[in-house]
């Protein structure tokens, strides 16, 4: 791995930034300056200032998000700052274009005031056809994502939303591998920041849409305490709001208690969490996801040796790797195509399905399709596109 | 003309966006993904985590600009809004890559408060290497940029500068052909907004950069009621201030009354508002520069049967055109080559010099270079990297 960490610092010394700016039309006459610029450029503004709508024809808001971030969770290296951010906001810019042909810009915040980030958010957005939050920390993420909603184009926290997806895309083919029903089974969920409680959150919409089973009854979220139980005292707003739809057997203890039983285990928190032992305890066959990067709550091959029957990391060098450009390209692909005002539990969902069904015969080692595989994106993206105009 | 306005409205529609996001590196393998984005990235940010200025060594922030506007004096269209302003920021964007290797992004303000417009600049500052301010109001354009000159990056609102600084080096031009010193012209300007403050500003710099003249003395500014002098009432805080560096003769009166016996008329107003009759009151074989856009303060023919020696538009159908294009790209690839804070007065003096240097002899037609000359702007560049440096 230490080996992917120095490469990487070379190709950015050597780089110098991994995306730039293309221009689609040539600059080489006269003609050419008067119709990109002045004069002939004031014909395409008259029309957009007579309606703000024609700037979705005429610009690029059409395709162009802004990958916005305050710095705050990058990675697994916590709060590093704007400046040290962006080359990470570049990456996934890197990707959108590489998987969705999408024009993202980065942009990170020198601010980590959750008012302040909102009304900047709303500022900068006319350029804009959606905006990809990311590496924002809880409990500031939830809160931002939910005060956009009303901007009139999609914003999304990738960190959230993104993980939930590709993990419930995988939890699906993997229900389908041990041939038992997801909503029979028992989910324990260990790390309730963005993404353990977007997936919480998620695993309440499976069954509303079509081909996915129904609602599944038994979640039980954790943090570094032990169950979110509603016997706990100073549990935060978010934490309070997440026994809505979690534990409902009202389970208290450890997690290694709370592991007792269970089905599968969801790791969205730190390395070397579990052992074999904990694996051991849990029910007949269970499947593990692992998704602490770069050092998983438990190693595939300890897991595989306590009885898991399907094993999932954030890797890249284990099979069934749960990993975010999975869904976050054919998503807003999908979302800018409609013309979507924001992304709905709806087009979520839709993703989920589309996503595990780019894998044709799910087996132990291929819960998901290969991050690399073209063809996902737009699969994804029709089906969001779709799920966002019934 | 109009011709360009239907093309440029037929361009913007297939196009959909003139630029759009260019992949410096391939995502093919596994490896392109670990190097790009995780695990790898994590060592360029630990880098800049740990000295903030290495993001210019590791990100695009080196190389990259933000074309930033509020929509509120677009072209000759005015308050049209940060919608219908995208097109024009995108045209710039679009000439920063052409001419200087730049890569800028638009940036629409959905604000037009001066005070949210630093603020929010300041707080999406971390991934560029400097700002361009564009089609901003005056007087609020004066404050934004002052207030944002500690920023640590290049803040430089072309409207002012940009075009104070190509109209500076055709007058230079000018007086070589005309055999006269700059210094010994009255200069009457007529126009006291954005672009004729910082003509009138820049003219008191004149002298203190290498090879070009001593200060120029009679400078006279006019709004639409006439000369600013120290006579008249409820002058605004910018015009008083103007009374420090312009009219030392405190002359007043309207345009007619103060452009006789004249030696240079700069026009940054609006079309038709001189006569030949002014022409001929004005000194001997007077120079016109009539900027108005699209029709000139008065049109080219007319001003030369009048007796005007030599005449510059804004115009690409008629010779001398004054295009802000032959000075932004250069002085911001030279202040980004430099690493430059700020672009300060002797950067810009140094443009003037090298743009008027790009003519080897200047004559009457031919007092600027050509718009499209690609070696304007590297020239520009390496004066104002230099001049940084000093």
């Amino acid at each position: 791995m230490t080996d992917f960490f120095e490469r990487s610092l070379i190709v950015h010394q050597q780089l110098r930034g991994k995306i730039s700016i293309h221009n689609k039309m040539p600059v080489i006459t006269r003609e050419d300056l008067s119709v990109a610029y002045t004069p002939g450029v004031a014909r395409p503004c008259e029309v957009i200032a007579k309606e703000k709508k024609r700037a979705y024809d005429l610009t690029i808001k059409s395709n162009s998000l802004a990958v916005v971030s305050d710095g705050s969770a990058v990675l697994g290296l916590g709060n590093i700052g704007p400046y040290a951010a962006i080359p990470v906001m570049e990456g996934k810019a890197l990707l959108f274009k590489e998987f969705a042909n999408i024009d993202a810009w980065p942009i990170c915040l020198d601010t980590q005031d959750e008012s302040e980030i909102i009304e900047t958010i709303r500022r900068i957005a006319p350029v804009f056809g959606g905006i990809n939050l990311e590496d924002i920390a809880a409990p500031r993420c939830f809160a931002i994502e939910a005060a956009l909603q009303d901007l009139g184009i999609p914003v999304f926290h990738d960190d959230q939303h993104g993980t939930a997806i590709v993990l419930l895309a995988a939890l699906t083919n993997a229900a389908k591998v041990v041939g038992r029903a997801l909503t029979e089974m028992k989910i324990v969920i260990n790390g309730a920041g963005a993404a353990g409680t977007a997936i919480a959150k998620l695993l309440r919409c499976v069954g509303h849409a079509p081909n996915a089973c129904v609602a599944v009854k038994d979640v039980i979220v954790c943090d570094s305490r032990g169950a979110i139980h509603s016997g706990r005292e100073n549990l935060s707003i978010e934490k309070q709001e997440l026994l809505a739809y979690s534990n409902p057997r009202n389970v208290s203890g450890r997690l290694s208690t709370v592991l007792e039983g269970a089905d599968v285990f969801i790791g969205v928190s730190k390395g070397n969490l579990i052992d074999a032992d904990d694996v051991r305890a849990m029910g007949d066959a269970p499947i593990i996801l692992a998704m602490a990067n770069p050092i998983p709550e438990i190693m595939p091959d300890l897991a595989k040796s306590a009885g898991a029957a399907i094993v999932g990391t954030g890797r890249s060098d284990f099979p069934n790797q749960v990993n975010n450009v999975l869904a976050f390209p054919g998503i807003f692909r999908g979302a800018l195509d409609a013309n979507a005002e924001r992304i709905t539990e709806k087009m979520k969902m839709a993703a989920v399905v589309a996503l595990a069904q780019c894998v044709d015969q799910p087996t132990a080692d291929k819960i998901l399709p290969d991050p690399l595989d073209r063809s996902v994106a737009s699969r994804v993206a029709a089906a969001v596109c779709k799920a966002s105009q019934v």
